[in-house]
């Protein structure tokens, strides 16, 4: 499947935190680089995340951000 | 200043396309990982985005989706 | 590959419309109803978008806002 | 009202689960297509949502990813 | 119609700036506070919306980010 | 630090609710005129918010609706 989203960083999950309705995911993507993503406690379990399970963690460019110092 | 968006990526301009509303900013965030953002066009200007500059590429948690092969 | 994404529908591409840096894509999931997307250009290139595709139309739980009468 | 959303799909309201700050919603617009909303609980509150009850999912089009296989 | 949107700021269009796909519109929500909202140009257009016109600013709370000093 | 975001409004916290994963935070802007706000409860922590505490309220253009009556 090829998907619209412009940017796909590949990680391995750290940690997963489970809420009632949303589920917080840390995944590294390089060594040092930590992404954080939210989804529900649905996806998370549909997909079977587990620590050290590899994903890929997906943007739309129109959700990042630019800052400068 | 302190952002609660948990994912900050520190990268470098790498090509920078004017639309008239939008532009689409590509930023280098390790050696061969680029990532792509769509900001305004009014900030791009008002960052002075130039190709070369550093900047950090911030995305929130629910903004992140996650994809499992 | 399996998505995070709670909500995915299928659908028949209808209309393509290229701006500088965005596309506005009109996509068929129903007889008469009709879901628009806004991605940008380059990932309508990469994904070869053409009317009467079929394509899976992807959001996240937390973009989907509900209004009652 | 008139909302600039383009994307608006009719349904009924199937499930409820509350968190203690969210609250997932699931939207049967189709018969076997169901929809995944996550709204703040004061917002679910403010509705009065309910199961069986008629809701509109909304989405910006800038929110819709597209996917092929 | 109520709207699960927790943020909805009454302003008036200041200025409309039309691209090919996207239309930029600044509001002014209180004196001298402009907020500026990307919506696709046929949303522009089916609202009618034209300077001085009356409208509401409205964003789901997730995609409020906060920053500290 | 100087962002893209095209919206940036100051406030001071009124309330802040915790949930596993998610917070709360309701921000006033202006006399009468609160925001709400969902991020994550790591996020909230990190910026030691707290009742009283000035903030920034930041959105990105492309995450603000438009509604007329």
């Amino acid at each position: 499947m090829k998907v619209s989203a412009r940017n796909s960083l590949k990680g391995t999950v750290k940690t997963i935190t489970y809420g009632t309705v949303n589920t917080e995911v840390v995944i590294e993507v390089a060594p040092g680089v930590d992404l954080v993503s939210i989804i529900t406690k649905a996806s998370a379990e549909a997909m079977d995340l587990a620590e050290g399970k590899e994903v890929y963690a997906m943007v739309k460019a129109s959700n990042i951000m630019l800052a400068v110092d």
